[in-house]
């Protein structure tokens, strides 16, 4: 089975409308686009040609949701061997598309499907375009069930060749007012994202990383176009490389906007790794000097603040694999550590050790202080809010 | 006393101006709306003619609100005899205006308002146009008040003929971007409100949840213009019947944008009842396979979340006449039972029995596990966050 | 060093150019300013001549940031007395720019630094017309460095001659729709800003107040455009006045677009005080009969709540000096006195004395009920969030 997919080269055949299965999509005013879009740059781009190829549906087909048993088989008595079994499985059932590192100090010794394939080279290009693909082809499929979405669609993703320039224009799009202009803020976003490969390689995993992880997630263009989350995240890695190039007052001007459409509050000297799910995100607040790590899953009102009115590093720190739970706030330079899970609704002001749950108001460790319940698999990986409360004996109604 | 009324049938006189009772507003130019309204699709109606009906003011002078007795007097030993007692008393002294449910087993037994005006027919048809012609009495009032609002006010309330057309349109015109434009929205929510009765019938329970719960609530059209928890539950409404026809991109697509405009993230498959008072709504977050029952009252920042990446049965279910407080969060598929009440701030991971307080962080329940004290009256519909607070030793500064 | 400063006054010269100190600024196309200000009030206004006016830069060039010790060294046994002298402290340290109350007892007893300012007379419209400049010198500073902001500050502070003027402007860019055009928007602010002088002294209280406790925040000027707790809280005194004039209607509605903008849901009835920080403000919801003392400092997602559905005076009573954590929830008609410190993620059902701290869910005074410990320094003023957590026996994970 064989699906076309549009591309952004130049070959004339076959035409259009070859993948518009429906007939009404044949009817669909090519060229009397709805003014909403005035304003936007992909308008300038030529529509035609656009060359279609043909590439295997079966690329797409598995799926890339990694079925993690709830208890571990592998899991043995040394627990930090079970950790690392829970990691090597993790990898044995994770499709090619999901992004997986290890925890604490196994790092240098945990090769995962990442580092392969940037090993191998020229393999992970390839990755990279199928996913573009793959997106058309969602795409293609979402307007095939609904037509009046075929406009919207076309110019916020199949009228664009590269990830890189559907990204600049549908933030732009979101984020333009009168301050900074949708025009204006595409050229630069555009600017960036050819300047820094890793912005789009860092998307490309937390497009991945909310596919795998969110059940209520349905495709990648689906995502790409709707998570809030997804799109502050990304908005923030344009405006974090602002920062860094000392473009302060225009990157505090996207986190303004960010902050008001999205509600996603980051401060574009946040340091944030790939991976990243802002599950819902409403109400996210992440400070200055905060770090994440990779592969991190923070829910909705989760704040990482700081505490005092001191300049400097006043935010946490938090590792990889890590899941925060909604409405949790961490405050001051505190470290939460790889694979650490903050159960939701708590309030963290102390480091929290690798592979432990915290929970509560104020925050303790499940298991207790002395000797905490180490978690055996990446809580941002499974998404288990809940599963431990049986050993916290307070977690009684 | 007796107050002109708007309608939409074609009775040319009395003229438009005639209800118009300050002189600024006859020099309201009706034909020079603001260009803010073009692509609105009520400007393709003509304006005229509008024909008036007089309607005696009186249908709507008397108060909705139930002046609930903080102690009802009605109580008696058996709980279960003084609960019923309780719902008796509040159809008493309730108007005609509020809907009312029972709580728990005893649903079969006991008539309420509503049912009453089912089973006699007819009336309930009135009663809907009433409130209707209440909101259009309500908005000349408000023009009355601020003749700069008239524009406003005429686009978004008078020049409907039904509430059906005007939230279908103030929706549109809330909602409406360039992934759909107004004028898309307008067609598909009044093809949805025309085929499902169900959904204005819905939306009305709510606007008088909202004008009989909340005492910030001065008018009907107060609610419908500008309440986002209001107007999020009925775009969700619209979402969710798309979604049970199959019809999930552009679902998910309302859902999003709802997110973004209202702050309010509801899965178009979550189910939510009749009566629904989304108080201040700011960062509620509802997952797919929720189930929220009639006359159900949830603050601003309460999230019914799931737990883990199954996907699956995997929220939580809300009973009737449940009242959950702000900053909640209820994880997992677990039962809120009938007449529950959810302390503000709590994380709530397990079953709460019916007509029981739970507070906390994790939530215990106000009495104790073993016998907790019982509500007799629905908090939903007393929206009495505190009274109990006495009876948890804990809650003492 | 000397800094050129636009002003509004009619002194041709020396030409606009002449503070633009790229080249490209030159090229900026003054008549073609970007459509989207079309509709923009100040577009009416001659765009010439602009006088520059020389102003030393040193007057802006000390830190207004009070350099507050964590210990303070005048501690001494009496607690009154040492707050006291905290307060004198305080004034010592801190720049002209800061405004400073006492707390508690002692108000009439200590002259604060804006009282004697007052007294003096002249100074303070001196200063007042001086943070004006600054932010004019900070904006021509800001297009320094990003040229292609220039429309925008040109439009949102360059052009206006008056603090008022650019507010009234700015917040109807933002708070314009199809409901009330910013045209309209910016008439009614205008005419409210003139006749109560008292909202400009709170709005410009409220910025230094944000420049002193925010270290995320680098000027006037980014404040001014950019913090949508600032926004919002200045928008309400707007609604506020209007509801004061018994205009409810146009109050509401400003109350809703404010709550969808800026996501901060501030009844038009409640009384606010100045020097208020609003910090990231997402989900802020603070209800009608609520009333903030000054220079209190809140953090987001904080709820000042009413319990009941009884109307009258529902809500909480915050005091000078208070700060307010992120995600806490304050409900029913309590107090919250003078100094007063709830902790992050608090539930306050009761009544918190002056200069204690209260944590948790529900909240507990540190140190006890009988004998809880006594701050010695205005939290909000310190914006300490975390520094007693040691006497918090349950604060440790």
């Amino acid at each position: 089975m064989k699906a076309l997919v549009l591309t952004g080269s130049t070959s004339p055949s076959p035409p259009l409308h070859s993948f518009l299965s429906t007939k009404s999509l044949l009817l669909s005013p090519l060229f009397s686009i709805s003014t909403n879009f005035l304003g936007s740059p992909n308008l300038q781009k030529p529509f035609f040609p656009i060359r279609f190829s043909a590439v295997p549906m079966t690329t797409f087909a598995r799926s890339p949701r990694t079925e993690t048993p709830q208890t571990n088989p592998n899991r043995i008595e040394a627990e930090n061997d079970a950790f690392n079994d829970y990691v090597r499985h993790c990898r044995a059932v994770t499709s090619d598309l999901v992004s997986c590192v290890p925890v604490s100090g196994e790092k240098s010794n945990t090769l995962c499907m990442r580092t392969v394939l940037d090993e191998i080279g020229g393999e992970e290009d390839e990755q990279e375009d199928n996913l573009w693909q793959q997106m058309k082809v969602e795409a293609s499929s979402d307007i095939d069930q609904e037509p009046i979405l075929f406009n919207y669609y076309f110019s916020s993703i199949l009228s664009h060749d590269s990830m890189e320039n559907a990204l600049a224009n549908h933030l732009s799009m979101k984020l333009g007012d009168s301050s900074l202009p949708s025009g204006t803020l595409y050229d630069l976003f555009v600017g960036l994202l050819t300047q820094d490969q890793e912005i789009m390689i860092a998307a490309k995993d937390d497009l991945r990383a909310v596919k795998e992880r969110d059940p209520a997630c349905i495709s990648y263009v689906h995502c790409f176009l709707n998570f809030k989350g997804f799109l502050a995240c990304q908005a923030h890695r344009l405006a974090h490389k602002l920062w860094s190039q000392g473009r302060k007052i225009i990157a505090l001007l996207i986190q303004n906007r960010v902050s008001e459409v999205f509600t996603v509050d980051i401060h574009p000297g946040a340091k944030i790794g790939k991976g990243i799910l802002l599950d819902h995100a409403t109400g996210v607040v992440i400070g200055e000097t905060a770090v994440i790590g990779n592969n991190v899953s923070i829910l909705h009102n989760v704040t990482l603040g700081g505490t005092g009115k001191v300049s400097g590093d006043r935010h946490p720190k938090i590792g990889d694999g890590v899941l925060i739970g909604a409405g949790t706030c961490v405050l001051g330079n505190v470290r939460i550590e790889d694979g650490a899970k903050i159960g939701a609704g708590s309030v963290v002001l102390k480091q929290v050790p690798a592979r432990t749950t915290a929970v509560g108001n104020p925050a303790k460790l499940i298991g207790g202080k002395e000797n905490p319940i180490k978690l055996d698999s990446f809580p941002s990986f499974t998404m288990d809010h809940t599963s431990d409360i049986s050993k916290w004996s307070d977690y009684v109604i």
